[in-house]
């Protein structure tokens, strides 16, 4: 019996393994966490908005029934290509005769990855948990802080990156200082908290047409977020960011930085020994195989894929399409038939903007506002894995609509009896003051 | 206008604030972390049962209205009694009128602090975050384990200390590998899973009578918990937990071993001055103060009170009843009136055993079994804090008694690219083997 083994349980590598869940193989599924996560809806765990098991569900439960797959939680350290096998952190090595590679994307920081712990990006609920702690935390120095100057950096928030999802953590970290907070402090006024938006190039959402970008960044504005286009990071620090704009060299105050303006392939790619693009990912026939090696296939975030002559986007719908033709391709390998080409599908964009806009983009149909944003709603539950998560999401965000009230805001770090600065790093003690 | 200082955002000092809520005084109330915490329930979120959301609320959520309290996220580290002030972990100040000392209490090792790392105790999230962790991730391991003898390592699960936390958690030990993980893995069968409850005293329960201990045991054994009492812990390292009984000394394989045998009273007691008695509490007056400092109010697990000539138990409504007291007691002060004597009244004790049975004693009236079970879960879910919180709550329960799924499984830590052992800590590559 043929073994495939698919590395990576994301939107790519789950599909992958349910084309095959009638077919006569054996597989092997590898991932490095428990859990598949639904990653467009992360950024919600991020602002406090979802808790984690809302958004995820354990690889084991959700592949329990397929008989032929067995998972495994492990980190895939390196690929042989030509031994047909892939090795794990501890040493072992599994055969194959079949492999996707689906271990999707991580953050780029453009060669600065002195930024990575100061700036953290959005890709894992560790991430997301990060995040979330740092944005509650900046209120509660705020708090105690006696400083004016200081007070006003921790209530200014900079993302870094005005695609899809740092203009969806910009428009909810508004919703939360304007409503969420309110009235919760005492020596602060959470409506003091400023958000701005940084984006190197010339529009927010620059993967949309411009008329949208446009509106995208009058909603923006509207809620109260400083978007600030044309500005490139050059520096950041526990303090600042520093950045160039049309004027000059500009320096924003600001102690709590989100990252999301860059995206790298998983360094699994390199193991492969074939030509990667920029950001390197995998260059892929239409088939989705590796150069030299028909038995190979890479989808997802990870894949360099061509579709119409138009590179295929790094969104999950398109991981999703691409998972279903490598589990057919590999079936086509097996039977000695002929395999599909891969034909990406665009069944639209939506990006939502605070709790009651956003814009969206259906083939030729545009559209932005309320009807969009109930339409992003719609989407983004019907498409979650599982039952219960869309009930739990939906009465979260029901409540959430209702009362303002965020659901998901404990942290669980306390106050060590040393200082901390805001990466939980140990800081001399001050002098007394009162 | 007097202020007032309240030291722990627990049952007690939540309840103390409270008492204060439309009283002419100034409140300051720090708790090192951000949120109220239902510590009865957090042996589900250490068993994946719940989310921690569930069961915990944010503090300036619960207190946003009221309007003559602050809360501080911050860590108390001293106490000055004769010069009135507290002093925070960066060095501020905070001067008082009254002292209300509310910090609870954490995990004792009777002298053996090194077992900690290997054993961890359940008070916080992050110990059931920890322990949620290292009960999956036992399964994971095993699953990937060729040796058959590491492999029942893996599945050997002890939880030390037979109180009701013990007994909670190995009860439900046996439910998440019987039920829950049945069929989803397919190396080993989850139902080998052991689980020993150690003791050294000779019963399960010992603060229960003694058939409703019987009963307990029973009950237990029924379910499959290996019931092991005068077993006194000698040892515990990554592979093993060495003890003494009847027979002499024992060794018992385990990788996960979890403790809940011993409570130690908070480090901030002794900022206090005053007598503490062994396990570190501060002996109170009938008012619930300090001697030499009327001011000063201790009260929950810190205090040492009597009551009726017998000790104040440690448990969540005592702290209750505590904090009203000491709330009402700093009103009388400030009144000139004569302050009361806390009288604690036992409205009884509950335990629950596994997904069907508990015990319960109220007053005279003990009763265990199916009834028990049931107004052990309307009690838990009426005391929580939040309407919110108790239709999550019943939610999740509803789901998991239908489906035996347990809703929040998913773990955030994710395999690193080299093996770390069970503390997460980096341990050498093995030969490569297939």
């Amino acid at each position: 019996m043929h073994h495939v083994v698919i590395i990576g349980c994301g939107f790519g590598g789950l599909a992958a393994a349910r084309e095959l869940a009638r077919a006569d193989v054996r597989i092997t599924l590898i991932d490095r966490s428990n859990h598949h996560l639904f990653q467009p809806l992360l950024y919600q765990v991020a602002t406090a908005g979802l808790s984690a098991p809302a958004i995820s569900a354990p690889i084991r439960s959700i592949l329990a029934d397929q008989r032929n797959l067995t998972s495994l939680m492990a980190a895939v350290t390196d690929i042989d290509v030509n031994g047909k096998a892939v090795t794990l952190e501890d040493g072992t090595r599994i055969d194959y005769d079949y492999l996707v590679v689906a271990a999707g994307s991580t953050h780029s920081y453009f060669g600065h990855d002195e930024w990575a712990p100061l700036a953290p990006g959005l890709k894992t609920l560790e991430d997301a948990f990060d995040i979330r702690r740092r944005i509650l935390m900046a209120f509660e120095y705020a708090e105690r802080e006696t400083d004016p100057a200081k007070r006003a950096e921790w209530l200014t928030f900079t993302v870094i990156g005005a695609g899809a999802t740092g203009v969806e953590m910009a428009g909810t970290l508004i919703e939360i200082a304007r409503h969420t907070l309110s009235g919760e402090f005492r020596k602060i006024d959470p409506h003091a908290a400023r958000v701005v938006l940084l984006e190197g190039s010339e529009r927010v959402l620059g993967a949309y047409p411009a008329d949208l970008s446009e509106k995208a960044r009058l909603q923006l504005q509207k809620l109260g977020v400083d978007v600030r286009t044309s500005s490139r990071v050059t520096d950041i620090d526990a303090e600042c960011v520093r950045y160039t704009d049309a004027a000059g060299e500009q320096r924003l105050a600001s102690r709590t930085v989100i990252w999301s303006a860059g995206v790298a392939a998983s360094p699994l790619g390199k193991a492969l020994g074939v030509p990667l693009d920029r950001a390197g990912r995998v260059q892929v026939s239409p088939e989705l195989t590796i150069a030299g090696h028909p038995e190979v296939f890479v989808i997802g975030d990870l894949a360099a894929a061509i579709s119409d002559g138009k590179p295929v986007p790094g969104v999950s719908p398109a991981a999703k399409q691409m998972g279903r033709v490598a589990g057919r391709n590999i079936l086509h390998r097996i039977a000695g038939t002929a395999l599909e080409s891969f034909q990406y599908r665009d069944y639209g964009s939506l990006a939502t903007i605070g709790r009651k806009a956003a814009i969206a983009m259906v083939g030729k149909f545009k559209f932005s506002g309320y009807a969009a944003w109930l339409f992003w709603l719609f989407v983004h539950v019907y498409f979650l894995i599982g039952f219960r998560n869309r009930m739990l999401v939906m009465s979260d965000w029901a409540w959430a609509y209702m009362t303002f009230k965020r659901s998901a805001r404990v942290i669980s770090t306390l106050v060590p009896d040393h200082p901390v600065d805001a990466n939980g790093e140990r800081k001399p003690v001050e002098a007394a003051r009162d």
